[in-house]
């Protein structure tokens, strides 16, 4: 008989599903999640404010009708510089339930990101956060130019623990992590300040990317670290039902044309493979049985982090072998093509 | 007035030329070199012994014919588990020079490289190079697998220590090197063991290959490391006639379909730009007056340490900005494509 299991619906608390033809091709993998969080970070136009979100996300409806199936768009807009108090309190009345902060000029789309974490209007922003209940979601790299790739994230965790004091009552998500030293962070500061990781920190290494032959699929911001990093990120996502570590995939879709050239975009499109593949992920490194830890991962700590209800419903993954294939996601090359992944949805 | 530098007639003491088609297209730039180290390892069939390196200095001459000018190509072997001190013999007598070693399948056409370097075959081989007086030249990264990219450097250190000490007589040349610690070494050691210095490694860290976008023309093995250890390599090569520092460009054509991919080649085609970009450098960072220093670079250190005589004739370098073209070089990207270059050759 095949092995299966079922879990509660999961959530995605980290994705990039774009515009125009691009969200119309994405936004079938949103299929499994019961809601996803969509990153603000558009181009040229980036979602800045309340109606501009309530706009992206009558977009996003309208695809997801196109496809026929329902999953729920949790709504971001970006955190700037020049986000006034009055945008947040709209941003909230309207639906918007985190903010995302980007460092300056450090990844895709973010030349209008944050140089000064500490400037006193960005204070203001974040003591309305903090008052009305928005989330807020930091992309944790040094807005600081001139600072070593791999050192970025390090460098960045002063902010992290500056806001913790500064902010206790501000929920704080930092997102996507890569390290050792995140991790053992994020466990040391109170019960405000939680991590997503995605599911390419758990499987890639720097030497991925570059140890062999250079790989840029394999290429996203912030980069993948040493083995020893990799480790500490699997502990913590395998913790089990503890809301401080939860799944956000990062998918984030770029144009083959505009990887497989001489200055490729960083980001990993994981969407059309991220619950098979965790499945697998936590099937080889998680103490059995792995399906209590998997589901605190993919369907419980985010939703009690955001103070959401559970979703309605269940998906069912089997373990029946599957090759991820080349060519049904036109021109965007998803993560882990041309593998056997050892899972699928039932 | 144009400022202008003249000096000694280079060489490359480390340059990949490939054969056929590719030969034909990159020897062009040697014209600037009185001599240039060939390097072996060849695809499928790589130089292993004294009559391959004849026929393949066959192949450069009529190259190099057919271009109408002449360039001494130096020849090498490769150094594999097999080769034994006949071969060496053999080779010598035929005018091979120096003998490569590559670590198994760590970089480009190395999968019949060595996995244990203190094998007793590959020690009568070594012994016989210290009889007869051939030069080693090692590729310095670990061949143990699963070592992290960052470290294979500096953990085969110590196998260039060990040689030091059983081969007092061999002379050694630590290639490409790109660490501080490789550095320090190479200065700690007697006078047999000497080291080649990139232009690329001058010039690049970890940060111009992954820290903003990939960049898979900037990447090669060993890959670029840290500032610290770009300003120590800067060090090593704008200390003057001292050689134990010369240059090698490790000039390495792959075709652009082979480079901008999904799994893109290591090496970095540095032939079209080498000169001019060096006095670039060397006037950037060099304590004025750069001509002596950079002539000890280019033109004396190598020769010495080879025990070479002085080519005849000179080069002259003008201040007189450039852009590298794209499209002259056919199929091969060459570094610091569109960019702007201060110095050219008169």
């Amino acid at each position: 008989m095949t092995e299966s299991i079922t879990i509660a619906k999961p959530d995605d608390f980290h994705l990039h599903l774009r515009q125009d033809i691009m969200l119309l091709n994405v936004i079938q993998h949103c299929r499994n999640w019961g809601r996803v969080l969509v990153m603000p970070n558009l181009s040229p136009n980036p979602v800045l404010n309340g109606p501009d979100a309530m706009l992206y996300k009558a977009e996003i409806l309208e695809a997801l009708n196109a496809h026929g199936f329902y999953c729920e768009p949790l709504m971001t807009i970006q955190l700037t510089e020049n986000t006034t108090p009055e945008m947040i309190f709209e941003a909230k009345r309207l639906g918007v339930i985190a903010a995302k902060a980007y460092p300056k000029a450090q990844t895709t789309n973010s030349d209008n990101g944050i140089s000064d974490y500490h400037s006193m209007d960005l204070h203001y922003a974040l003591n309305a956060m903090q008052e009305c209940g928005m989330v807020l979601c930091l992309h944790g790299e040094t807005p600081k130019p001139g600072v070593f790739c791999l050192d970025r994230e390090k460098e960045f965790l002063e902010i992290v623990e500056d806001y913790a004091e500064l902010y206790p009552n501000l929920k704080i998500v930092l997102e996507h992590i890569t390290t050792e030293a995140a991790v053992d962070l994020v466990n040391a500061l109170p019960e405000n300040v939680a991590a997503t990781i995605t599911l390419h920190h758990l499987l890639l290494t720097l030497d991925d990317v570059v140890g062999n032959t250079i790989q840029p699929h394999y290429f996203c911001k912030p980069i993948a670290k040493r083995e020893g990093d990799r480790q500490a990120l699997l502990v913590a996502a395998m913790q089990g039902w503890n809301n401080k570590f939860f799944f956000g995939s990062d998918s984030a879709p770029h144009e083959k044309k505009n990887k497989e050239c001489a200055s490729g975009c960083a980001g990993i499109y994981t969407a059309p493979v991220a619950l098979p593949l965790l499945a697998e992920v936590f099937e080889t490194y998680a103490v059995p049985p792995m399906k209590d830890l998997l589901e605190a991962f993919v369907s419980k700590n985010g939703r009690d982090f955001y103070e959401l209800p559970p979703n309605e419903g269940t998906i069912t993954l089997v373990k029946e072998p599957w090759t991820v294939p080349y060519n049904t996601y036109d021109y965007v090359v998803p993560f882990y093509v041309g593998k056997e992944i050892s899972w699928r949805i039932q």
